[in-house]
Order: structure tokens, then sequence, then C-alpha cells
């Protein structure tokens, strides 16, 4: 057996590009005892990977040249010497880009793809779905009837916050990249309206679609659109900042808030947050949602890619806005 | 009687000049029936003052041109058809640059000058006290044994935030500029150390005074002093952004905080305060100042400059960094 894998070659200068990685093929190893070697069925793709590639401080170490590139995964049990795991079960962690990946079972969590498909254990009962819900309403405390604003309102965090704050009885506004994922947003994910950041400054449609100001604000992006939604925030409004995907591939220093003095104005808050602060109520938030979803109630998409080698080319269309729901590789 | 009072004549570009005012000497009027008038004896002059004069939306309505410059005063009962107040008190109040000012009594609050010199109506238990006292205790959330970076740390606010976090036990930071402020932060405030700002980047003195990190970071200036401290804050940091002196003269966008992104990687909180949000709770901070006041555990410093005349250039006293305590105009 052949194990794909990438990793990361050179840390990139803007967009992350293939020659920032290489891509070996080697045997497959032998698990010792206490390991397990796990097939890889999904590998997530997320924007916080390209923070990970540059080097410095943030929330987590970044990953070192040479190292396989961090990844979440979900995939299957093929071979234990580890006594909690046995072959044949399915389990999600951070494996990385590679297509079999050996573990000590450390970080590993069983997963059941009769209770729900695999790519959701990636999407909405994975870490975009805790970071949804944790941040939505934990940091973000929406109240019934108050208006929450969502950016990349149909990638994998937003359509997740979007239906819970509609769950809570809030008013939704998503943005979005084009009339598709904007038809989306409102059709199947229930925003009561969204507004289609490529047809142009956004400032127009946040006046219409939030006559009274925006409570919560929930921010995957940064630049430009954060600082037209702090022009229309309301008293005491909570933004939560998750991302600034449209930020992370600067050759330039970021772009902070040239509008941040609103949040004197409105005596408001910007807090941000990292999901894995939650992980011990990853489980509370697993079984509500879980619910949710038995009753209908939340729906979540995956926009899957065949074919781990695709990754350096797969990986940017979170970057171009190309991607439509949470962005998997399927290895096989 | 003749009363002299500054009128908005025009919306500043940049700092304000002597010509975006018009200098007027009229007749004092007398008091109708429910009216007094107040001599006025002390004018505070404040850096939102600047904002004020700018047109648009704001926490608080502009001031229009041709009316009065918002200001607020200290005063002497000196005339009085309004069965509240008798010739001979002492009134704070918002009663603008001018000297003599009619009044129906809303608004203003009694003082009393055997308790405090009139001026510290205007700084430590005026409105720069009680920003201090709120925005520290109520949004800061300081806890002892934590440090909390104070700019503008001599400052009408800033010197009263360094004293009372200092009275809460935790390790105080000023950043305030020249050497004879960051001594007098130190000798007098009671900071724990100062840096100054014009000796060059601050960096190195964060590092230095700061080894653990910022948890608390009281911001009265914005611009590139924010953009450092988020560089050092600590995990679950609290910014109180209680002003942007350094940006309100701008005749560019402002500078958005590029480090932004520091309150993701560290679940930090930024939030702006308006003190007036905490008008029914005066009373209570008051108290407690006065307390710490006698105690000798809270001093505080005015540069008082003589002649209403000279207004707009005192004015500019605040935003050169040239004002050293809190800034006043004695009218007489």
């Amino acid at each position: 057996m052949i194990n794909k894998l990438f990793k990361l070659a050179a840390r990139p200068t803007g967009m992350a590009k293939r020659t920032d990685f290489s891509y070996e093929e080697v045997p497959v190893a032998e698990p010792k005892d206490g390991e397990l070697l796990v097939k890889i069925h999904y590998i997530s793709l997320d924007p916080a990977m390209r923070g990970w590639m540059n080097a410095g401080k943030s929330y987590i170490r970044p990953v070192e040249i040479g190292e396989i590139m961090r990844a979440g995964t979900v995939g299957e049990v093929i071979a234990s010497r580890n006594a909690q795991f046995q072959v044949g079960d399915f389990v999600s962690g951070n494996q990385g880009v590679q297509s079999y990946a050996i573990s000590d079972g450390k970080g590993l969590i069983k997963v059941d793809p009769k209770i729900a498909p695999l790519p959701k254990y990636l999407n909405v009962l994975g870490m975009p779905g805790m970071t949804a819900y944790f941040g939505l309403l934990d940091v973000g405390l929406p109240k019934a009837g108050e208006t929450v604003v969502v950016s990349a309102a149909s990638g994998a965090v937003g359509q997740i916050v979007g239906q819970i704050a509609k769950i809570k009885g809030c008013k939704t506004v998503g943005i979005a990249g084009g009339a598709e994922k904007c038809e989306y947003a409102v059709k199947e994910l229930g925003y009561d309206s969204c507004i289609d950041y490529k047809r142009g400054p956004i400032f127009p449609g946040l006046a219409q679609n939030c006559p009274e100001g925006v409570d919560v604000y929930f921010d995957n992006v940064g630049g430009d659109i954060l600082d037209a939604v702090l022009t229309r925030i309301r008293m005491k409004a909570r933004i939560v900042i998750c991302g600034a995907i449209s930020q992370y591939n600067n050759t330039t220093p970021i772009q902070g808030p040239k509008n941040y003095m609103s949040l004197l104005v409105n005596r408001a808050r910007m807090e941000g947050i990292v999901v894995f602060d939650w992980a011990p109520r990853y489980g509370e938030a697993a079984r509500q949602m879980g619910q949710w979803m038995a009753e209908g109630k939340l729906k979540s998409r995956e926009d899957i890619v065949e074919g781990i080698e695709t990754f350096p080319e797969t990986l940017l269309k979170l970057f171009n806005g190309e991607n439509f729901g949470k962005l998997l590789l399927k290895v096989a």
C-alpha cells in the first residue's frame, strides 16, 4: 500500500502554490504496539490552513517545513494494535493531508457513519459546526428578534451560524459571493436575505436588509466587508471575529478595520474566538445539532473534490470564492 | 456685563484653527422665569470636542455651525429665578465655551468647592474620572495581579485609570510622551513603569515591562500604539476603546488596527465605551473616588490655561501632546 501525502516545502508568499508543497508517495507503515492505521476517506480544507503555513506565534504552532500538512480528517481503522480502536471503526482527527496515517490514538474521536455520513463529521458535526455553535451562542449572544449578519454565509461555518440564529428567533442576513450562493442561503439555509458582495458595495444591501442595524455580526472575512458592517452596527452590538479570509494571502499588512471607532460610538464589542476552547463541550453541541438535523432544521452542504493529488489547487477554492459549502478532499 | 464666547464657524479639516470659530462679545442676558445665570469659572477642554465638530452621526449630535461650542463647565450661580438654584451655588454642566451662561437648570449638578476645588469637578470628579472608573472597572474588568496598560497615561483619563488599577492590585504600565510625563506617571501616579513613546517604537518597552503580556489595555490614542499593544495581549485580554486621539485630526481615513487578528489568536475582546451610559451611577463613583482622594490614594493634575480668548490655540495642546494632566481653561 502506498501513502500519498503533501508536506509543506516552503512558507508561501500570498496564495499557496503547488511548489510550496512536496508531494510524496511512500509505503504505508505498519502500526507498532499501541498504534493503529487509518485509511483516510476525507480531508478537511479550511481557510485557517493558510495561517498555519506562516512562521510565528498564533493560536496553534505553525506547520514546520518538511512536516506533513496539518488537516482535519475522517477515515477508517484498517489495522490496530491499540485496544481502544478496532478494525472497522471510523475516526475523525487531525491526521493531515495524506491517504493513510499511523496514530497512537490520541486526538482521534470515533464517529458513526450510520448516524451521519462521514463528510458531516468534518462539517456540521466537526470544527465548522462547533465554531458556529459556540461562537454564535457563547460570544455573539443573539437574542430573539435581533438582526444577525453572517459573512461567507454559505461557507462551512456561515451556513451553520445562519441556521442556528434562525432557530433562536433572529432575523438573519447573509453576505455571500454570487447569485447562486445567495439563492442557496435564502432558499435552503433560511436566511431572511442575502447580500451578493460581487454585485458591488454592500452598503445599500445592509441598509435595506438591516433597517434597524446589526446586533450580531459573525465575521469570517475581514477587510472591506467588516468595515461596511461596522457602519451599521447597533448599540451594544457583538462582532464575533472568527476569521479574515480576505486577508490571509496578503503580501501587504493586514487591513485593519478603519471603522473600529464605531465600537465606541455604539458601545459595541469585537471578540475573537478559537473553537478549541470549547473542546470539553463539543459533545453537547453535537447532540444539539444532531437533534436539529433530525428535525430538518439544520442543513449543511459539502463541496467535495476527488483526488488527494489536487490538494494545492483545491485549497485555493477557499480563497477565490469558488467553494460552495464545506470544502473537502475525497481521498480515494 | 459682557459674555465672551466661541461659536463653531466652520467644520475643521485636520486640526481645528482659530478661523473655524467665531469669537463674540455680547451683553449677558437676564434670566427669565425658571432660569438662572451662571458665571463660568473653568471650561473643560477634551479630545472628544474635535469629534463634535464633525458632521454626521456619532454618540452625540454634532455641534452645529453657528452654535456655541459645546464644552463641560463649572461656575457660580450669580442670578436665579429658578427655585432649585440659589445665588452662590456652584454648578457643573455643559454650558459651552463662554464666560456666562443662562440655563433652565436641566443638566446642571451642584458641586461643593469646600469638598474639592472647582477644577476637580471637571477632572477626577467629572467626566474624565467617571470615564476612567467605569471604563476600567466595568469593561476592563481588571483582576488583582493582572497587567494593565494605559495610553495617555498622564492625561485626564489615563491618570485616574492607572491609579484605580493600582488600587485594585494590578501591575500598571503607562505610555506617555516625554520623560517628564513618564516620571510623573511613575513617581506621582504610582505606575510600575511608563514607556516614553517619543523615544521610539514602544515594542521593546512593552516586552520589558509586560513580560507576561497585557491583560487590560485602556486605549485613549489608537493608531500605532494600539497596534503595538495588540502584539502583546494575553489570552482573554480586554481592550477598552475610550478614544483615539491620534486619529481625530486625520484628513485621511482612520488607521484601523492592523493587528486586530490578535483578538482571535488570544480570544480577546475590544469594546468601546461612552461615559454617559453610566450617568445613573456617577454618584457611586464620585463617593468612591472622593474616599480614595481623602485617603491619599488618588491624585489628579490639571493643566490650567488662563483666558477664554485663547480657546482655539489652547485646545490644540490636547493633540500635539503638550498638555500635562486635565486641560482646563480658566475664564477670568
